[in-house]
């Protein structure tokens, strides 16, 4: 083989990076928790110096901040590291997008992997292994956490979304936020537009977070709750627009369906249900951020799926919506489909 | 921001791609389990047919094939799922260099990993959790088990490496194999050259492991054994060369100086050194793979580290010896560095 050939030759590099991947969500995880960023931030740049805040070996700081390089949240130049403009937004506890806390839902959402029977399990099955409903099961703790962890992390989509939203409305209107968590998606639109009213769906439990995030927002007079499973439930009625944030890609097929028959019920003529979440090309394999949800979703629920772009079109299309169309909240990689009734 | 700007606004991905990294081991594992390379090559191509063939749910089969997919272990076409050639090489077990069986060794380590205190612990510390002395504890049984699932991993580099050292060697000539383990790089240069005698050093119970592979590549009358610790054992004497694989990056400063000059007097004049391993260059964080190898001594061992290319050389000059040269294993990305008595 040519030294300058463009194909290398078989390599198990790849092998061997993946067997070991857990070792980069266990170093993210530690560096979050010590507080490392915003050790950075503050202008300690050296092993020594980062040790001494952090209280650490400066052995132990040398190699997860060279790791953390390799991985990309750091850079490194000679012996001094700083921080990436992706790890100055979201890492650096000062950051008003600091979204460390998110480390907390995500090592929930861990021990609950390790302590199902593992992957192979779930594939054998088509579902998750957790139990019965996986994370969908009535009012799992899980969804509590989410809403007070992920806060930080959907902060930014939910400014363009009701940016993207809100257009041209001189006059009072009404949002439903399906599946709300943390409520963000509402309360931005609320924020942004002094004559929306808000109706936020969820867990009573759950409710309560959104709650009081409204109640921060000051948009608490235009915040109204509806509690219990979005399937079962009155949804209310003479909507402008429903808000769906990632929950659709958790339900089977047939849970969809019956769902968006009753949001385009609730919904005024004209009216559209914004679908936001992992959405991935009729490939199933890119934008890999989104496609990745396939497996997450396989995981954690028992018939959830990554579903497609055409797969979302025509269900939507079934349970009576007009058109849809995929969009892209710039600058963000969101990607949200919004449904004409 | 324009949006031909060539950098990208700040995004969270990256952090909620490596807070999920452990899929990726527990997908790998879980295809790896499941024989699913296998089932490709032999011809199953689509998720109904794989699924059929390993006997998984055909929704488990799709999703986890597309996950494999976005790694870079398939490539997709359509429906159809093929190798890539790193899996038709590695994962495919028709291949002569099928590796699968080292998925139980790298399980045996995240259990262990798992059982610890974490990473965060280990960074305080400077080393790790596991025990005093972590896998480096006196026939630890770890060594059993990689000297038996790492050993396809190990073949072609070993192939590599001896076709390096054997050279110009009319006469007989020995060669010293510490922490021989499976015994592959001791055993290859027998192969290649009838004229070569191998001396391989390990715990009692994994030198079983060596002699079996050893018996099987018909070099047993030129294969003899000695059992113990390489810092406590008499080395023997009179070597052209001493192959070091896989070891220093486990031990100490200290350690590798005086095992060092231990090896310097049991070389012939003129005789060398070889030592391979994860090597990273001067800046502790290229290339990846070989700096990678500092979390992974931090975790595992008490005082090991992804020595750097000019700390080795330095610790082996002050060992004694005249000259050291960094030498890649082309085609594969293995480095070694040769040092000359």
């Amino acid at each position: 083989m040519s030294s300058t050939s463009p194909s290398r030759p078989p390599s198990p590099a790849i092998i061997f990076e993946t067997l070991n991947a857990y070792h980069r969500t266990s170093a993210l995880r530690a560096a979050i928790e010590l507080d490392l960023f915003t050790a950075i931030a503050d202008g300690n740049t050296t092993a020594k110096t980062i040790a001494a805040r952090v209280q650490v070996s400066e052995k132990g700081a040398r190699v997860l901040c060279d790791f953390l390089t390799i991985m990309g949240f750091l850079a490194k130049q000679s012996e001094a590291y700083s921080l990436t403009p992706d790890s100055a937004t979201f890492l650096n506890r000062h950051s008003p997008a600091y979204l460390g806390t998110a480390s907390g839902f995500f090592a929930y959402m861990e021990r609950q992997f390790n302590a199902s029977e593992g992957l192979t399990a779930a594939v054998r099955k088509g579902g998750t292994m957790l139990s019965d409903q996986g994370i969908m099961s009535p009012e799992d703790p899980i969804w509590v956490e989410f809403a007070r962890s992920m806060a930080p992390m959907m902060a930014m989509p939910a400014g363009l979304l009701a940016k993207k939203i809100i257009g041209d409305r001189p006059d009072k209107w009404k949002v439903l936020d399906i599946a709300a968590g943390h409520g963000l998606f509402g309360i931005s639109i609320a924020r942004q537009d002094p004559n929306a009213h808000i109706v936020a769906l969820d867990w009573a439990p759950v409710l309560q977070v959104a709650r009081e995030n409204a109640a921060k927002a000051n948009v608490s007079d235009r915040f109204s709750t509806i509690a219990g499973n979005a399937l079962e439930v009155d949804l209310g009625s003479g909507y402008d627009v429903v808000v769906i944030a990632n929950f659709l890609q958790l339900l089977d097929a047939k849970s969809i369906d019956s769902l968006m028959r009753k949001v385009h019920a609730a919904l005024k003529p004209g009216g559209g249900a914004v679908t936001l979440g992992f959405i991935p090309n009729d490939d199933r394999v890119s934008p890999p951020g989104d496609a990745n949800f396939g497996m997450i979703a396989l995981a954690f629920t028992a018939n959830g799926d990554a579903y497609t772009v055409s797969e979302y079109e025509r269900m939507f299309q079934n349970a009576g919506f007009s058109r849809s169309e995929l969009l892209q909240l710039d600058p963000s990689p969101q990607r949200v489909i919004v449904s004409y009734k």
